[in-house]
């Protein structure tokens, strides 16, 4: 039971509600759709209830923490403290443990009453039903996939804070006028099968389905996602598309994963939107030959050129503002005693501004083939032999614009954070732009969207070591919970997703 | 038959000697010991042997290059040209393919009437009675092994040249005064067990059997030395040692794997020695970090860190006038939106001198951690942000000083060369230093070595399109058997390996 029964019922009251604890035997797995709209007369309706009402439905933050730590059993990574939680996360998409924790994801939201389905993405909606169902659900999403040395809360949090999110509306019989939901995205991280956040972008028509389903799984595998979703049972038959599962809102939680809420004492970010990026792989080409018996200049050394490539991509972001950087690096042969004859290398390039990320691009469009070929760029060969010319090419695998999420949605979480914060809320807030994409991008561009974020220490994500204070998720979850009822409540007044049409921006 | 009869005739009648051509029909695989000492009274003794006569004996070079090109059946590589021949080779030491090549090694030089024994690295040694066999063998040897995207010629040029030095002997019932040999050494690349001439650093006693019975191969595979010997039937019994296997002298055919035979149009190299070289790892630590979350000057980057060490060992390469080249380079945790927490390279340094290696060491100890920790090194952090350090290990996996091979192996090499060469042999002949490591480094610790060198195109090595004209391996060839030839003829003059015990520099 998430709320203090005394706070509760003292709030019912007010509400003019005789308040009747209801029944909290665990509903039954895979119980039938409950009939909310013919429940009895006590139930609490989202559009009934005062301010004072409302804000008093609340996470239960041991319950949330529970949730996510026996998630994490799934997929255990890198230990890096004295306690059992304190280890990091590697489950990639659609492997084994990622399977355990779709499982749980099923079958825990089908006993909250859910119905859940499954689409050609291996994307799966859990739908809460509201009292009234001719309009899509109020969503509230993100990924339980991880980097293969990630952490515990990176998409991990939202997911699990949309289910306790379910959980409170069940405790406390809650009815939204609309159907809410949940929804965990596949291969959001893009670490097993290179594209990130793939499987929004299938659904939102943006990424076509064949390319998703065609990805082979990095280096050395030989998977590829349709063949991994069809392994592990998570290739649905609902084709994915907004179409298919329309979406009246999307609410993503996720940690910062970035040092600027903590570093202003800041407790939650209104996220009003996610900064501009691209994703290019680089190969350059030059001659194997053996390191022993090859002169300097006799060389065309690929790791040598790709070397100078990287320093200068950090030169370029370093001199325009922005983010620039290689986090995969691959070469040939792989040989102490070879010279590498090729280097293919990922550049991840960032900044808030569109315009920003083009100008990067063409910087290195143009540079990058002069260091390949041996000319000086900003100093680049100094106190070096030249050698041989290398040959290169760049291909972009991703791009996407500067993403703006959308005012009823920020709206309903600045509202929700106010609420939640308290008094001293104009202190605790911060209004940000996010520097890593997540499956919010997409769904911003089929329905309104807007992101909560949370602060995570010295920013560290990616990494095992990422943490989050169980005070900080529970905060986040509260306005997450409270951002989607605010919602609810707002869209007949605002129309937002009234009409059948997919939304578009 | 490898010699024109009417020439070879012409030198046994000045031998005054009688010719009977002896039957050349193929010999018996598994051919008992042939008793040489007892065959009939035309063989032909080397000792007896005037210039002319020892001169005519030739090699075949029709079946020398159907040798090479029918062993490289196992293990065939990259396609570069449009002839069946022009294609690279990808033989891993002990692989199956590996062991294909053995067996094909056993039973060639068996049927040709060897003795066969492998010891307990799976070096394979053919030995074939001389009529003294109270001293060592002399022998030839190189290894069958490749890189992964090796060539034809690199290592399996010697062998095959040593298979038909006993071939030109049996067709032309040669007897040498001592036995001779031929041996395939284990592993000669150290591309797949990572330390390279391992198998005859064993047998010098320079490297711990267990050391190299427990090296595991690269990445990503879990099998060791020991583990793959046993696998592919090639651990043998006598232990791997110059005591059980001694040897009066060892000469190696290799192709240059440089440039500087071709450029000078020289055909044939007189190897005095092999130039200094080291193996270094080197480990970064920085801290995995969101790409698009963390600002440059918050991040620990090892791959930003790493490259400016690549380029540094470049640097400092040139200001020394020796080499320093990066073969392999790993990251972690490898996702194109996480900044590489951890970074592992590999560093070859070579001089002709001791001491400018000692030098490139010392300047490498020096100034890498200071570059993992952020300070500038000869501008290496020139226009760049200043991140968060890193920190850095360095370890010495191998170290082969400069080696000095043998006068009197080197004069037989000369001599022979001169003698095959004719009378422009002065404008053909090239004396050098090895600018690769090869088993000759140490055999030369504990008998008489030399190398002989022949050219290939552009000195390109360790690629697929490694190539030599089967003119120059035939000459090459032609000069590996007339210096064993000419080296038996010397011993018991030289007394070079009388002696019981191991012969040590």
């Amino acid at each position: 039971m998430a709320l203090p029964a005394s706070r509760f019922q003292a709030a019912l009251r007010l509400a003019g509600r005789s308040w009747t604890r209801p029944c909290l035997a665990p509903l039954r797995t895979g119980a039938s759709w409950r009939a909310f709209s013919a429940s009895s007369r006590w139930q609490l309706h989202t559009k009934e209830m005062h301010e004072e009402l409302l804000s008093s439905l609340k996470v239960n933050q041991s319950r949330l923490m529970e949730d996510i730590h026996y998630t994490c059993q799934w997929g255990t990574g890198q230990k890096w403290g004295k306690e059992e939680t304190e280890t990091g996360m590697s489950r990639l998409a659609l492997s084994d443990a990622d399977k355990e924790a779709r499982d749980w994801f099923v079958q825990t939201t089908k006993a909250l009453g859910c119905h859940t389905t499954v689409d050609s993405m291996g994307n799966i909606f859990a739908i809460r039903p509201g009292i009234r169902n001719d309009g899509p659900p109020t969503f509230v999403g993100s990924h339980l996939d991880t980097q293969p040395s990630g952490g515990r809360y990176d998409g991990i949090l939202g997911v699990a804070a949309g289910v306790e999110m379910l959980k409170v509306l069940a405790d406390n019989w809650v009815e939204t006028e609309y159907p809410v939901g949940v929804v965990n995205w596949t291969n959001e991280e893009g670490a097993r099968f290179p594209i990130s956040i793939v499987s929004s972008g299938v659904w939102a028509g943006a990424i076509p389905q064949e390319t998703a389903h065609n990805l082979r799984e990095v280096h050395p595998g030989t998977a590829t996602m349709a063949s991994e979703l069809a392994r592990i049972g998570y290739l649905g038959e609902t084709p994915a598309s907004f179409n298919n599962m329309p979406m009246a809102a999307h609410f993503e939680l996720h940690i910062e994963q970035g040092p600027l809420l903590e570093m202003a004492n800041k407790k939650i970010g209104v996220v009003k939107g996610v900064q501009a990026y691209k994703w290019l792989t680089v190969n350059v080409k030059g001659r194997d030959t053996h390191t022993g018996t090859t002169d300097l200049k006799s060389r065309a050394d690929a790791l040598l050129a790709a070397s100078k490539m990287v320093i200068h991509s950090h030169r370029l972001a370093t001199a325009n503002g922005c983010l620039a950087s290689t986090g995969i690096l691959n070469l040939k042969p792989g040989s102490t005693n070879t010279v590498p004859g090729e280097v293919s290398f990922s550049l991840d390039i960032r900044a808030q501004k569109d315009h920003t990320v083009a100008r990067m691009l063409q910087h290195i469009e143009n540079d990058f083939p002069k260091i390949a070929a041996g000319e000086d760029i900003l100093n680049s060969n100094q106190d070096c032999t030249k050698g041989l010319p290398c040959s290169i090419t760049i291909n972009q695998d991703f791009d996407s614009p500067a993403t703006l999420f959308h005012p009823d949605c920020i709206e309903a979480v600045s509202r929700a954070a106010h609420s939640v914060l308290g008094e001293n809320s104009k202190n605790l807030l911060l209004e940000m732009t996010s520097g890593a994409g997540h499956d919010s991008v997409y769904t911003s561009k089929r329905c309104p969207t807007s992101m909560i974020f949370v602060p995570c220490r010295e920013g560290v994500s990616h990494n095992p070591a990422e943490y989050c204070k169980p005070e900080d998720c529970t905060l986040g979850a509260q306005v997450l919970l409270q951002s989607v009822l605010r919602f609810d409540r707002m869209r007949d007044e605002r129309r937002v997703t009234w009409k059948q049409e997919p939304y578009t921006l």
